[in-house]
């Protein structure tokens, strides 16, 4: 078992997916505990640090990458396993974003209102009983929830030569924000470039579904992925699998482009895995699906679509990648 | 307790809220068992039977009422508990119908394509077993998944003197097609007219979020409510609540309309049981809200937004009616 | 040549397209003088008359009508011919209202901001000169502008018996707010009823395209129209002619579906006319159609497509009507 | 007068903004004679040429360019004026092309249709009469219409060190489709990274507004611009100016986000150059304004919002950059 390290210094980030040399090359099956930042490269530590204030707009949302995939061509799927995502901090920070967010105004949805107040809350994390505890602003309101920790940001370098920020989600991946990138999930992505050119950040301790505010509980983290390969098996949009559910993705403007995009995607995963119809892969799919946002707030919204994997009897996806995947993770919690 | 019977005759079913005369008249706290038919009206019966060819477009999605509630008046809460929702029949269906569904093109979403295939599906219903059990038509696929019976359609008259088709969610309620609407859930409308003049259909064996294909798996219902009012205290939007959540929705276009809609009503509703300001409710949803699909298919599209009831500590909405509306089912069940 | 006169008492005005009934009867050929009172029902008189203060939400709108055509079905066209267009006082009135208009939050686009302030704007309006005169409200800047005075609600019953508000247009008209509304153009509206039940208001001295702060320059008008029916040419959504341009209209949201509805109209419109197959009118619809919005502000959005006519060589649609219409206009302004 | 001239070679074409070197360096107030390729680099040329087989997917589109600009820094405005554009050859061509244009579903609007049929059109170009003639495909339908040559993507390196396809219109410009870019008009960028490097393409002898098949008469062109800087300037979207109007765009989806932007920069211009405050221009603009579609089926939809010049009365833009370089271009003409 190959186990790398990376852990970028401040100046080695990136903010793109494209664009960038690799910062490490691994092997399909090999691990990588992972270092990230988190989405305001940690520099909002105090109350009066306004994210608008101390971070530079194009310092915002660090990815530590990217990863070079031996032997990935572009048509290969990669299948990046999470075995582990562990806040690196005791304190992790959410807060409102001039311009941001799914209740307000932003660059897009252009209104003459001026911006929302911003608003920064600190989260105490507390890694051994696995909470965070929510303290409000403007009241004494204290809440401890059970931590869920997620990655918002992972992707690969996009097709044709494109550069993206890395705040916008697409079909290379990037800032999807749905909390099922969590451990125990394999994250399907295309490879568009020779060795895929992996990289993650934008840690949440945990995150509703829609990402409202524009944030979620913003968190360092230390991270173990487990990457593979599968040769020619591109998805056109990232895919994740769980112990319970095959998911696909859909990143686009309106929202229900992105649900469209995402269920499609879900129909005819389906039908290839069970040997369906499109018609009668989309009638399953109707009645046994689950359909919730991820984020409503980024240059793409994203959504997901969900299918109990018991719905498609014996089939399994992509030749059982989860389920290795699964071992291998298990055998290096085990060493 | 008083329990009334309302099992309409063909004649008799409404394709409106507003407009019509109630059938029958009850008390808060008072439970009603209703009869409801399928939203082809019962008429798709032979795998020959093509819905747009034996349904008139008119005559789609009966619903069951008016019900006048005494004393309700415009500004009021209607609370509808589902103490039961049972198959009627051992078969239910579900359909392809043309121009309507997520990923066909339809009268809104004009494009130069032709309709997708209408084709149908049916359904065997087993209540012993609580299962029904899918049959693939284009290959020999089966298969056998739970129930989870819910109403798609229920609603209330809309303000101002409109009528609108059964079809439409709006704040009035109407065909919100979530699977929230299930035994054991409180649904709260706003009365808009003297006697709120409730009615319900569209009952579906089982759906997945967001009702992709444009039907659930439908059914006739025998279902079991207890309706109760709290004065003045009428939602803009529909809002649910079960024992572990409370839920508001939107219903609109785009869909992050309808989201937008549902979120900024759970923020409302958070803050008001909890004291929190606007942007402590707004932040705290974030990190702990819920967001499925409810139908990307109808007129409107509706969002549900989901809050961990935990979260709000010792709050109660409205004074506790749910866990009344709940006791009174336990006896209604314990006759 | 009959003539008829319809000015409603303040209690005879209508709010809602279907569930009035007729307040007038012509015969297809006949000409009717219509009195319109202001969106503001006449209210909005000195600079502190916030609309949202001295206008019941219920009373904004009113339409004069409804008109019952003789002869005329479900199935058929009803033509309406804009034979003038006159402001009927000295001074028109335009606003901000609160959560209406593009470019703030509204009740759909549902955001945490308040509403952007209620101000008022008086034009005075110069009959003689054609003329209409802004002042600014917060500096001395001052214009004089063209009147161009048209009609942002027309519309007819809807189908089914949907009882609708009339600040909503859709497949039976109402309030589109296009600027296309002026005197020399027919307006062509689907039959849903017997009668068809035609009503207008919401006179606008002038407006621009989209109607981006909710309101036009809002003015009583002094309207005279000619009606006609073509039997059985019931257009599935509104469509317009003038001596230059054959139109269609979408309302709906997003807006991209408005635009998609319209265009499809325009191009099975031109295909019926030419002869040309779908592909070949839809090529040619590209290439020399505009696109403007009409408004951007309404529960539905509306967008127009224009054709020239003289694309379409020596087709002339339904028969003639407009050119008749035209002929029957220059005869009244000739008594 | 330094006139320059750029005619790249077939390996020259740019597919992207961002990520290349210049091919030329100009300075403020030069002008440049720019040959470019029609969007399917040429290769459309017989009835059977269908673009999906003949044209790569990553060599749609051609720019030619970048031209670097001596001066221009981040901040600063770029102004191109368009003093000619001209068809370069006596054939021009339209297309459908698979899951692409308005009225189809797309890779966004993800449907379960297969594409409708690719077809192409070819248009003879008559440079003397300055027409096109339209042959239909499948009747013997022809129609000669007057030319109007424009470039649909034009376009700088984009912020941030993205690199962008050059079929998505952005802040940075690129293919925003629409036919106001035509000789007479200005055309207003923001420069991103020093030097600007602007690339111009994809040329159409005509368009409609929203270029509702996806493609207009595509057609290379012999194209002459002249540049200038006002330092510091940058506007945060395209603007346009012609002798008659001050325009704006936006370019994101839904239409409504695109339409929104462009308003708002509109009233925000209005309001800088008249002095009025933000609400007396949005009132000034909701009167007075036009609102065309631009296109309405590239990965980002495009608005236009404009405003007629004496509305402003005798404030000029930008210090009169238009006013000068329409008197430069004159220079050119009569050399």
């Amino acid at each position: 078992m190959a186990v790398h390290r990376l852990a970028p210094t401040p100046d080695e980030y990136a903010y793109t997916f494209g664009g960038r040399e690799a910062l490490l090359s691994v092997c399909p099956g090999d691990l990588v505990e992972v270092r990230t930042e988190d989405c305001f490269g940690g520099r909002v530590r105090e109350p009066g640090d306004l994210p608008s204030a101390v971070v530079p707009f194009s310092e915002l949302n660090p990815v530590s990458g990217p990863i070079h995939v031996e032997g990935a061509e572009p048509g290969d799927l990669l299948a990046v396993h999470f075995v582990s995502v562990v806040p690196a901090r005791d304190r992790a920070v959410s807060a409102t974003f001039p311009h941001f967010g799914a209740l307000t105004g932003t660059h897009e949805t252009a209104l003459l209102h001026g911006p929302l107040d911003e608003r920064v809350w600190f989260y105490e994390i507390d890694r051994e009983a696995w909470t965070a505890t929510y303290r409000a602003t403007a009241s004494d309101f204290e809440l401890t929830m059970p931590l869920d920790p997620m990655h918002g940001t992972v992707g690969v370098a996009p097709a044709a030569g494109e550069v993206r920020l890395v705040v916008t989600p697409a079909s290379h991946g990037g800032n999807m924000d749905t909390p099922e990138v969590r451990a125990g999930t394999t994250l399907y992505l295309p490879v568009n470039v020779p060795g895929a050119l992996l990289s993650l950040g934008d840690g949440h301790a945990r995150q509703g579904e829609g990402e409202v505010c524009g944030t979620g509980i913003e968190s360092a983290m230390e991270t173990v992925i487990a990457v593979d390969l599968v040769k020619g098996a591109a998805p056109a949009w990232p895919r994740l699998e769980d112990d319970d559910h095959l998911m696909t993705t859909g990143s686009a403007r309106p929202l229900e482009d992105a649900f469209r995009i995402s269920q499609k995607e879900l129909v005819g995963w389906a039908a290839t895995m069970t040997g369906l119809d499109r018609l009668d892969a989309y009638q399953l799919v109707s009645q046994l699906g689950l359909a919730p946002a991820a984020n409503v707030v980024d240059p793409n919204y994203t959504m997901v679509a969900k299918l109990p994997k018991w719905s498609l009897r014996d089939a399994e996806a992509y030749g059982g990648v989860h389920r290795r995947l699964r071992a291998l993770a298990a055998d290096y919690r085990a060493r």
